[in-house]
């Protein structure tokens, strides 16, 4: 979200007639894996009950953004929603390829050293991977808090 | 100075009224630490060449990017320098806190696996050490010769 407000202050605003893809990636893959590695079964019930709560999520976040987009102000800004599943990695780099996109503005977690060893680097891997120019936008942290954790 | 161009046409244009930083690093520092490491010793003499060799490469590159700038056309650019010595990792993250950058706009050399996993890379590192968001911007292959080597 604070990428998407950054984007639409600082890059949006200037260039209009733009069309800006809003792309939310359902992580589907983490809970099949999980599933065929321990070989625990769920019911068909249960599945569908997570897809639909996975479904729920992503329409939510969809629709603050899209509000956000409305919010803007005097110039209407063009907005495609695509919702995808799988490896998010994956799924960014394939649709920015699809759409032929000018720049692919993402946010980033900015996790710490260990849990980036583990994760891999969203942000770092599609801006090795996509060819067109990659922003990555950090939520600033207030400083009072970093001194603590960092 | 692809990333340089790019950013002069698609970040620019809009807002004039910004300040354009230019920063070299010389990269001294992979020179002097072959001396510690093997032990050389070069006369003051060499160093002195290999410094003002070092200088005249950077007065060339900033010279160029100032013309790229200056060429843009009707709105002036303001174009600050800067040249800096050591690790370019380290002095670009620090100049960035420094002139408290809007944004971070950076070339990417687009290195292979294998020389990643040895030099690193410098934009990554900045995307993940840096406060402000970070532009990558990687010169597009031809997709001729792209197939060759991929």
């Amino acid at each position: 979200m604070y990428a998407l407000s950054w984007c639409l202050k600082n890059i949006i605003s200037q260039c209009c007639k733009d069309t800006l893809f809003l792309l939310y990636v359902r992580s589907a893959q983490a809970f099949h894996s999980s599933l065929d590695g321990t070989g625990y079964l769920f019911s068909s019930d249960v599945l569908a009950t997570v897809d639909k709560y996975s479904n729920d999520v992503a329409n939510c976040i969809i629709e603050k953004a899209k509000r956000m987009c409305r919010e803007k102000g005097d110039d209407e800004v063009k907005v495609e929603v695509i919702i995808e599943s799988g490896d998010p990695r994956d799924v960014i780099c394939r649709v920015a390829e699809n759409i032929n996109a000018d720049v692919l503005v993402m946010g980033s977690h900015g996790y710490g050293l260990i849990q980036r060893a583990f994760l891999g680097s969203v942000s770092n891997h599609c801006a090795q991977n996509v060819k067109c120019p990659v922003l990555i936008v950090k939520k600033p942290k207030s400083s009072s808090s970093a001194t603590g954790t960092k």
